[in-house]
């Protein structure tokens, strides 16, 4: 169906857009076997003759290293590590595949690596840890800050991942956990426009949010505004977030310290019940949980022109084609094969590009929300079948690094 | 006098091959500015399509996932693993500069990495670690280790490079202390060219070596055979090692762990005094230590027609015209503008590459003579200009990849 080009990377012709898994599958070993990956490095400045080897190297090299010794600030702009972001993992929690390990991880993070370069020529590698200890976790990230402008965490096991992130925001240098805010970045997005479809302000609207994981919990969080500007932004009117046992509410008596916290800003009529229970009259729903939750009788007895978000990859929480034809009016996936693709490479390598051109020591609130409303303002005209860019869109990264930037800068 | 090209790299014209340093800082300064440091990542695969990004990316991306969890050695041949390493660096001994901390060490630590992928298509990425302790760094190296195909420690002051070193061996990737071996490995090939040209077999000579850090002590160690197969590699008669206080000896009361470790295969006359009173009738003189300290009268005090490899940078321990006048047969020094440069490029690219193409656990004794022998006979005939190859030569690499496999695999 397709053919991969050996050597230059070169265009697959995309006969048939419905590359179904089996296929994908295949064609995905072979590519990997056959390139032993996907990245790889590549040189900035010659290294051919004498001269090329006293001003790159020995002895020429002395002068950037005093340079950077005398203002540790200049190691930005003499170094690739103003342009360098580590992809940080410890293999726990890896798309759908669960705790596999930090080497069964970095197909994944390569490729993030290559998205990273193709979308917006941020040098991205691959830090894969042999250790799942959040202490371990966070003496790494540190260990290794001063040879790269920005962390990506990716793929880390909630709730661990949360104190990770929390714990480095004070290293210098971007650390963004991107399972948790890239996702929720995106969503956002798509729902501003879902909203402008369907006619009605988000400040009306509940929204129900299966998963209390890394994702879930940072859709709550900026759906609800939490350390956000309550000058510029707008809360959903309230959000109920499920894990496998249904609603989070105050007098369940299993919740962890993360689900407590959710307490704060979510629920705030306290309902109680499974997903279905409490999705009735619901506006939105929105799944980063796993497939084949919902089923039509399910959306029909949410509010008029619900509005559905079923992220789980590779099989949706419910498959769009069964979501209209139970009434919803709006309808996102993680799948590429359906319209509105919640993807975040939508977000990420825009949201890094910004950051490092601002040179910003953290990702904070204000440049997240930017950078929704920027994704969101990027399609013209939203309809159903268009609430988000198209994620292979490059005109994309660069709108959204410029409102990062700013509000970095701002 | 040279013109970089922006963007694409492209080869200067070395108009004038006696850059001098004045000049090299100047232009390395406009260099490392322009481009912002010297490496970046690349695609080995294209992401233009959505065919692509399901294949390099989700849902494919998930069969190379299951294959590695399944097989952990799968991992060095579906990513990138296979032919990256780590460049780690401390930055406490960087170049003739010193403890200048990790992030100025990092145009060293790129500039390395451009010359592994420039000599030996291996992809090294600069690890640049936020501690000198001992522990800790041990801790990084094997933090990283699970995306890496093997880590080049540099710079990495002495004794704590020893004991990093030697703990990591267990670590199932090839661990390497270039600043001790690969400088090790290009003095023995060069001094086995320099045997053939005096005509006096190696078994018989006497080298003193000034500097008893990293590289003086695997000099020593690789000199007389330790830790080698006594079939395959032939002593030099003696080493005696220099600190700054001078010969290195048992009656010595301020000897450090890995000093006193010399003593069982060094001075075995038992010599004592200063630099210059043990290279009294010696026939080689190594230079690790710094620029200027010997002259003329100390040459004539050797051996007839001596050998001199004085690698300080960038002032050698004595300057070439200055030896020869003096009646030195064979000079070497670390500075590309005089013949016989002893470069560490001749012996790194090559190591790894093939370390990395036999998938070695570990660089062994074997492995390093292997190399240093393969070094040597890249010299087709060896004369007192002429004892290493070109280190812009890059058919080398490849010639030393193989010996390295093959000795692997032996």
């Amino acid at each position: 169906m397709t053919q991969i080009q050996g050597g230059n990377p070169a265009s697959n012709q995309a006969g048939d857009q419905n590359t179904d898994q089996g296929s994908a599958a295949q064609q995905s070993m072979a590519l990997h076997a056959r390139h032993r990956g996907k990245i790889q490095t590549g040189l900035k400045v010659p290294l051919d003759t004498r001269d090329d080897l006293s001003i790159a190297y020995t002895p020429g090299v002395a002068a950037p290293c005093e340079a950077i010794a005398a203002d540790v600030s200049r190691s930005f702009d003499l170094t690739c590590r103003g342009n360098t972001v580590a992809i940080v993992t410890d293999g726990s929690a890896v798309l759908g595949l669960g705790n596999i390990g930090p080497e069964a991880a970095m197909p994944v993070m390569e490729g993030k690596a290559a998205l990273f370069k193709a979308f917006a020529d941020v040098d991205a590698w691959p830090i894969c840890l042999a250790t799942q200890e959040t202490d371990e976790i966070i003496a790494a990230v540190r260990a290794i800050a001063p040879g790269f402008g920005g962390s990506n965490l990716e793929d880390i096991a909630a709730p661990r991942c949360f104190e990770i992130e929390d714990s480095l925001q004070d290293l210098g240098i971007p650390v963004f956990h991107d399972d948790q805010h890239g996702t929720a970045i995106v969503l956002l997005a798509g729902l501003l426009n879902a909203a402008k479809v369907v006619g009605r302000p988000i400040e009306e609207m509940r929204v129900v949010i299966s998963g209390a994981g890394a994702a879930g919990t940072s859709i709550a969080r900026l759906l609800r505004c939490v350390h956000q500007d309550p000058s510029v932004c707008v809360p959903v009117r309230d959000v109920i977030v499920c894990d496998s046992k249904g609603a989070i509410h105050a007098r369940r008596t299993d919740l962890n310290h993360e689900k407590t916290g959710l307490l704060a800003y979510t629920n705030r009529e306290s309902r109680v019940g499974i997903l279905k229970d409490v999705l009735v009259g619901a506006d939105v729903f929105v799944g980063v949980s796993k497939g084949g939750l919902l089923d039509a009788d399910d959306v029909r007895t949410m509010a008029a022109d619900p509005i559905i978000l079923a992220m789980a990859n590779p099989v949706p929480e419910i498959m769009p084609g069964e979501a209209v034809a139970a009434g919803a009016a709006v309808v996102g996936t993680g799948r590429s094969a359906f319209p509105n693709q919640v993807n975040n490479v939508l977000a990420f390598p825009g949201i890094f590009r910004g950051a490092l051109d601002a040179r910003a020591p953290r990702i904070t609130p204000a440049m997240k929300l930017a950078a929704a409303h920027a994704l969101a303002d990027a399609v013209g005209n939203p309809s159903p079948e268009r609430i988000l860019p198209d994620p292979l869109d490059k005109s994309v990264a660069p709108i959204v690094a410029q409102a990062v930037r700013d509000a970095a800068e701002g």
